[in-house]
């Protein structure tokens, strides 16, 4: 038996359904197909503004565009279909605002929409519109993060648990030290998103890039022009029109990975922290399951660990994007747009998420602290070996270590207990040293350090 | 300035608005989150089904959950968000269902939802029944472009035009032979996809994979059970619940990546070939441009080579999630559902646009001849080689034929005219060896063969 | 200070020092560049061989071509070098062993070097031995893989310990029905990887895929030439030449990515359960620390973990080059090399981790079962709320249940002793219902099921 | 008939075989086997020279271990096999750094060799100094490549040629924008490497990052010692142990993908404006084909190509490896290792090309002007349309143009003569408006402006 088709009704509209990660935050709203609609027609409207302002067309026109752009007179479906015969939605949208502005105000006006212009001029302006929008969403969420990881922090400044390293504890290190830590990778990606947003361009360049049929209309200095343009926007005016430059969408590749993995290093380690065995640390409000009462799935770490997953790959196409032939290339310019604007609201979701997170994270001292134990003392054996070498030397040390923990493990007894016994070390003092709480090194200092960073 | 905050009404419906290659396709209709829904809810209705035939629940509750598994019923934005809190959509929708069901025939027939079953179960289980789906479509969209392609394999089995490699003119092919290839990529990637699209199972497992709960709700023989949750559903029963054994996310990553390189393929050649100084080939209907009516863009091909970019790396995220720690991973699967519905109607939209590709291709056999001149005749450099060193030694041969090309391009002249005046040869009959046409090797025989297969 | 330039000497040759997961192997010398010229050279004396077969070249030219093709003769430095000018590998190797042969058997001889080939018929074919005779190695260590998950989940049929999803136990499963389930993986990466194996083809075209040359020097029937080629090879006769038709290139990829997603996945559950809070598993040898004598770290399973992880990437890159124009691209065939090379010798790396792994694993049974208790008894809640809703009511079930959750954490004790001090259920034998180990469903014929599959 | 095996000796040394891209470079030899092990060994001699510096050891220690710290006395080889027990080479080299410091110089101060360290001290200090250097000779070849660039955009500031969007003639551009394009890219890339280069930190942090067995070893404070460890190599002293806080790592594929995709499209533009029917470029020195002398292949830009292919694949290898759990990962750490010595040599190897690339390239203005009436004089119709709705209204004006394009390809005829035949336009001078070469925009004042940027 074959499967049935799918129902007539089936192509209802996209609601984030297969993506919690994102759905309902700033960030999908800020990346949607509606703002994206609205960035294209405010990318048209500024535009001609940005003509009328050099006397290039009247200002009448530029009143008239800028009433037309109006999304809510757009119909995006038909748009978005429409793309299709050109491959790009500028020349059907561009086509109805001619109309709508030509229908209102006339001919000479709706002949100055779009007027020198290349789709690429609008389409690019408008995913830097976007791009920007979203970033200030995530720069908000991330600064949310950090303030709550630097508290964090400073509160478990002094919060003793196992370091571990490949699975199995190591070393003891601080909660605060960890903490701190992750906050160091949130500040990071914040420097990088910031850097990036603040150098986001406009696009004008006009069929091939040469600005050509803007002088064809009457601009005397179309730099003048770009720049117009970039300030209507609020957006950067590039040195040269980048169609086929692309460096604004790979420095966004770039960032956005970052801060994917940034949050997913937090993640990774709460999702670690909170197994059941584990269980020194627990989301605020963990996700329930119908069946299982007594389950708190760690659902903000898990949708963060999704997109950090993702992340990178969606990076990739992007920067391969950049080895685009021509004035337009055919096919790597097209592979942009949605990784852009997922790589944009994967984010700005995870960013959501990872706030909620850190604003929430319950920590269990007692359980950090009782798990220091598990290895039997072995835990401080690096601090031990370095101790022992200099009372007893470091052939003879090693040697009692290896004895002693195995002894441990076979009678299950403490490292301290079984060093106690040892006719050698009767004077010496091992009360420190096999402390866990006592070996944690510069954490504590590393910790204030870090906290300095603004 | 700062760029203003994105309008209140932007949260509207998603269209596709930055997917020409895909929107309005019937792939994109088979993956929408409507289609999502529609399987989600067969998924569950299908479940209450087996159980009933199997007894373990009253066949009045099979009925009532299919009357109530009416996705006109559901909200899906309301879905959507709501997954938020446990991750995923199902337990929403699950609640939802049994919500339905008991106000439509009362709390024991509710009782009945979802009972045994997993968020997990449903989920992956409606992404096979939409993958399936899906998989019909390209099939049949691949049959039309192999289809057109053999028909032009056939009718240019004979028609010569430069065979080219790192760019230059090599050696004469066939376009015969070239169409021949494409279609057998096209053939390859049918068989891909047909052998993973056959093999989709549901899935079925419980909280952990034991299908312990379908047991402790009476069932005898859990085995049966899947069995008949996969006959309703008209896909495979698998032998292990696969919730972290991830075989058949990882061979639909590989077949729709393999797809979209293939038809990747005829469309970089297209590219290239329809360049303008090339115009060997044109798309049936180019996109136009407003500004530029001379322009006949080659978009079908454009948003086929864009799909082709975006595949493999999605690919790479499903094939990154098989290492799925535990009985469900904190992140691994999450990642997957975007990444896998982004290649199905990726993929969707290429093979529809491939088959108006090779339906509308137009073929200009002329450009194609002219261009056999273009190396002023030292496309049959390698036959000369052949030729004139059994007349001349392979020494000489190599001697004459350096100082030949570079007199043929230093003095803008065809070889076969120099080589005319070369008194060594004055017996040696060279129009054969001269003409492009008669050097295209098993070019013919090799596109009978390659179009016998099916 | 700026950092001091490298040495003089430090172009001595690779070790894999940044390599562990795959030094030292057999995949690693099946895939070095000694192998790779190796399986030129063989690939050239072969083509020699079947053109002598034919009677196309004289007898004792094939055996001057396969007496010279001896890689111990070559300089391989020095041919890497020189690949550089015209970019592949075979253009001075074709040299050289035509000098070789010239020298050693005289220049007619020496004109049969290669005679028809074009560089990537070498490449290409030696590609496809190199491939063939590592998958045969990562076969041989599947299948070592296969026969020790096999008697380990027969031996752990009933053990019994917590199943985890998301991080938290759910309800229990058994260890022998997850090691069933990473042998269904292997045995799937098998059967993947031998139905790619077995179809590897030899690759034959000359300059532009026509096999117009071979017929220039004589060749009646180049069909038969490509399979007397083949033969001599052990590998497959195309049916097209496959220069930019790369199904077996994308094939190797998704096989690859394929296994090593498969052996991932029993890597990230041997990380999982070996952690200090968790060790119900350990590596047969872990590898060891200096400082802290107690660490065993699980390190096969951590090299398994990162072959996982890169690997997708690198088949993303080789179905990437199925886009690949003309008759051979510029760039997209060169591509591949080095990123199937390295597939190769990661998974083959893996595979040798893995059967390492799988022989040594060591189970500790009282860890799992003590981890049963872990959730104070809510491990089987599914299951009471199934029996108590038979009992109670599913309303005052649900009820009691989550009262009684609350109070076994508050309280620190099981929710049996709990539940024996419910009025309402005085009657009622809750021995098997609390007992986790009474809940594993099916998966003890789940797992025989699994493993009656060979 | 199977393939044999590979034969015993086939695990000699590797040479760069399959990677003409950069075998032989500077690049190269910076990151290879032997520059690994010398910076390894340059980390372990540093690290003992800061903690004599804080007089920690004695000084005799430092010389000691500074001396024994020769590459040329340790086995690669050897050492790389042995890095397969603990999973990193690391551990193996500072056993043998210790034999060879006591042996030499006695127990006392073998005893100071790495002490206090953690492997992953060693390893990622030694990436970072390899990756300083291999930037400092990217950033010599892009220096190279730009000024190659910037000669040619100011001697073809003026030259028009085609501009090409979608494959196809749009507008006029020049030769001397599309080269200042080009090198807008290098400097971006230039800028992006060197920021990322300046901050290249050591690692240091002990066994979980919290320094403590510096200070168990006597280092009052630590955070001098990471400074003069800093000091002595050259790099920069980080505020936090960065073991999984990996901001050095994904900043470096950020930069790499950026600059192999910098470079990759200036391949892009080369390839396709060398092809045999465009011919506008060619390399300086293409390569050859033994069959074909007529062949100039652009090998440096197909090299430069696949590298752009590969180049955001490993990136994203190194992106995800962020999401690194605990005090040190089991996997993610070891994955980075490879991807990022392929990117630093890849990328290395690009710039290599690239600047050969610019400095060879040769320009054939006379193709470039010849192309320009290609399209019958339609390059310009967006310029006549501008011009002639102001002479004949803009309905008007599109009507003619449309049926003169139609005629100008039917008839073959340059559009410029259909017009002088129109009557309304018997006054008007379209001299200017379909002369091609007067139809560049700003083309040259970009160029100019682009020109000043350092």
């Amino acid at each position: 038996m074959t499967p049935s088709a799918p129902r007539p009704d089936s192509t209802r509209a996209e609601a984030g359904l297969l993506a919690p990660g994102w759905t309902g935050s700033a960030a999908a709203a800020a990346t949607g197909d509606a703002a994206f609609l609205s960035a294209l027609l405010e990318a048209e409207a500024a535009l001609t503004r940005a003509q009328a302002a050099l006397g290039l067309v009247p200002e009448g026109a530029a009143e008239a565009v800028t009433r037309a752009a109006d999304p809510a007179r757009f119909d995006l479906r038909a748009l978005a279909e429409r793309a299709r015969g050109g491959g790009n939605p500028v020349i059907p949208l561009a086509a109805d605002l001619t109309a709508a502005v030509t229908e209102a105000a006339g001919e000479e006006y709706g002949a100055c929409v779009h007027r020198g212009a290349t789709s690429q001029d609008i389409m690019d302006t408008a995913a830097m519109l976007v791009a920007v929008r979203t970033l200030d969403l995530v720069l908000a969420d991330l600064a949310r993060t950090e303030a709550a990881l630097a508290r964090t922090a400073a509160a478990h400044r002094d919060t003793v648990l196992p370091g571990r390293t490949l699975t199995q504890h190591a070393v003891p290190t601080t909660f605060g030290l960890k903490a701190a830590g992750w906050r160091a990778l949130v500040l990071d990606a914040r420097d990088r998103v910031t850097r990036v947003r603040d150098a986001l361009p406009v696009q004008l360049g006009g069929a091939a890039g040469t600005l050509a049929a803007f002088a064809a209309y009457g601009a005397e200095d179309p730099a003048a022009l770009v720049a117009a343009y970039a300030r209507e926007l609020g957006l950067r005016a590039p040195l040269l029109p980048w169609h086929t430059l692309r460096t604004p969408v790979a420095d966004l590749a770039g960032c956005l990975a970052f801060t994917a993995g940034a949050l997913g290093k937090t993640a990774a380690d709460v999702l670690t922290l909170c197994r059941t065995e584990i269980a020194e640390l627990a989301e605020g409000s963990g996700g329930g399951s119908s069946a299982m009462p007594h389950k708190a799935n760690p659902v903000r770490s898990t949708l963060i660990a999704a997109a950090a997953r993702r992340a990178p790959q969606l990076a990739a196409t992007l920067y391969a994007s950049m080895a685009a032939e021509d004035e337009r290339p055919a096919g790597a310019w097209h592979a942009e747009w949605e990784p852009l604007r997922d790589l944009l609201r994967l984010v700005g979701g995870a960013a959501r998420d990872a706030a909620e997170l850190a604003e929430g994270l319950r920590v269990d001292t007692g359980a950090m602290r009782a798990h220091l134990g598990l290895t039997h003392g072995l835990i401080v054996s690096e601090r031990l070996s370095a101790e022992l070498s200099g009372v007893l030397g470091r052939a003879r040390a090693r040697e009692l270590l290896t004895e002693l923990a195995r002894r441990a493990y076979a009678e299950d007894r403490p490292l301290a207990g079984l060093l106690a016994e040892v006719p050698e070390l009767r004077d010496t003092d091992l009360a420190g040293p096999t402390d866990p709480t006592r070996y944690t090194g510069c954490a504590g200092t590393l910790t204030d350090r870090a906290l300095e960073r603004r």
